[in-house]
């Protein structure tokens, strides 16, 4: 039985808005995530919320119902309360009918199966939650195994990475890791590593890329650090007919991996 | 000379912060952007601010001389003041060095050339600012003649757009149009209307587009409206291999137009 949530003062309000920032998500190992169409597709993928969070309005809609039904035998625990309740957590003026609350699913390096993609994206320094969201939206899209953050990379658990990727976060394995250790994992098996960069003349649709191919994406405002790039197997880069002289990091992300996935479509 | 604006309560600090509001900048016709990037981008488009501010810390940097030179030299009007005021000007703690008030530049679309580019993006309804300001990113990078607005869009004019722009919203046109005028002025010519969409067998890599290829990118949430889907010359969609069923509309958008760039390139 769903228990109501009647005041902004109740501890579960304080608590659950407090995943808004980074030090608590970390704390409790939660996040949360908001909108019917995220939360079902995180129930589509097998991600069931510790907590869910509805306004009373929505009771009766066949998704809220499924994910009540989910979470509830999953042995969650399920809130009704106020749209202005939900406004607060969510911090929205208008916030999702429904709202969740994850647990933080860091996969290990050593546990990705590199075999099981053709494509994974690794991204380096990202700075911007919108474009970390986005790339995981990518990824799903091309059928990448997950996403590697490498060095200290914006939260993917944070409210504005999650809206970004519109429940993607739930389908990609997301990873991360220091840059040596990355190195000596992705070395310790199959795998071609390629950077896009402006220190080259090779052309992104010139080379045919090897399976599984993990696409290097550098910080938004300097791109890859040179040492990085001299470690990559390939760098490539896109031609650029403008004034302005890069490609959005994310924009970048995707016409590579649009080009890798379809390489291996023609074979 | 620069002026100096050292009060918080100068009538002039009160009326370019105003700017952050649409309405402020439709009722002047100007808008701001900041940062040495952004602006120096512009000058290389040919685009003088009006009005330049810069915090003193920054006079004698080459890039910063330069603006002063160029906006002096075309009447602009120069002025000094410190880091806490550009802060509350640009609404950001660490605001750029610089920051410049420019004239808004719509194009009417009788003014466009259709025939000066081979690609050109029309967007329906957009809503969010940093999609808008990276889809002209993305039309300055594949050499795009500019980005046409149908309906009621996001401002490209706001903070957040110019600011996502890169630059790019001074080198590309933009203009903005009802959808029956747009389709009236599109048929008083050539170009081939692509839209993409869920509703179509046929694959983006599949038609050979004829330019000037005027790419149809719909709203964010809701796509393309049937009624405008059934004006296209041609719909195409990209492959999806993941759960979430569909792509970031300024990642669609950058993964067709580098589809269109690269087959001109291989003509």
């Amino acid at each position: 039985m769903p228990r109501e949530i009647t005041g902004f003062s109740n501890p579960l309000v304080k608590r659950v808005k407090a995943l808004r920032d980074k030090k608590a998500r970390r704390a409790e190992g939660l996040f949360l995530a908001e909108g019917l169409r995220i939360l079902t597709e995180a129930l589509d993928a097998g991600q069931v919320p510790e907590m869910l969070w509805f306004a009373p309005g929505s009771a009766g809609h066949p998704l809220v119902e499924r994910l009540v039904a989910a979470t509830e035998a999953a042995g969650g625990e399920v809130l009704v309360t106020g749209v202005d309740i939900l406004s607060k957590l969510s911090g929205k003026t208008n916030p999702g009918v429904v709202l969740g609350v994850y647990a933080e699913r860091w996969t290990p390096l050593d546990a990705l199966d590199r075999s099981a993609a053709d494509i994974w994206i690794v991204a380096e320094r990202l700075r911007d939650p919108g474009n970390l969201g986005t790339i995981l939206r990518t990824g799903d899209a091309v059928g990448a195994g997950g996403l590697i953050l490498i060095d200290e990379c914006t939260d993917p658990f944070s409210v504005e990475a999650v809206r970004a990727s519109m429940g993607a976060l739930f389908t990609q394995r997301v990873a991360k890791a220091e840059w040596p250790d990355f190195l000596a994992w992705l070395r310790s098996g199959p795998g071609q590593l390629v950077g896009t960069s402006l220190n080259t003349e090779t052309d992104y649709q010139t080379p045919r890329y090897e399976a599984p191919t993990f696409l290097l994406i550098g910080n938004e405002s300097q791109g890859l650090p040179e040492t990085y790039e001299a470690e990559c197997d390939l760098l490539v880069k896109m031609p650029m007919r403008g004034k302005a002289d890069s490609l959005n990091a994310a924009m970048a992300c995707a016409v590579m991996a649009y080009e890798v996935l379809n390489q291996r479509r023609r074979r």
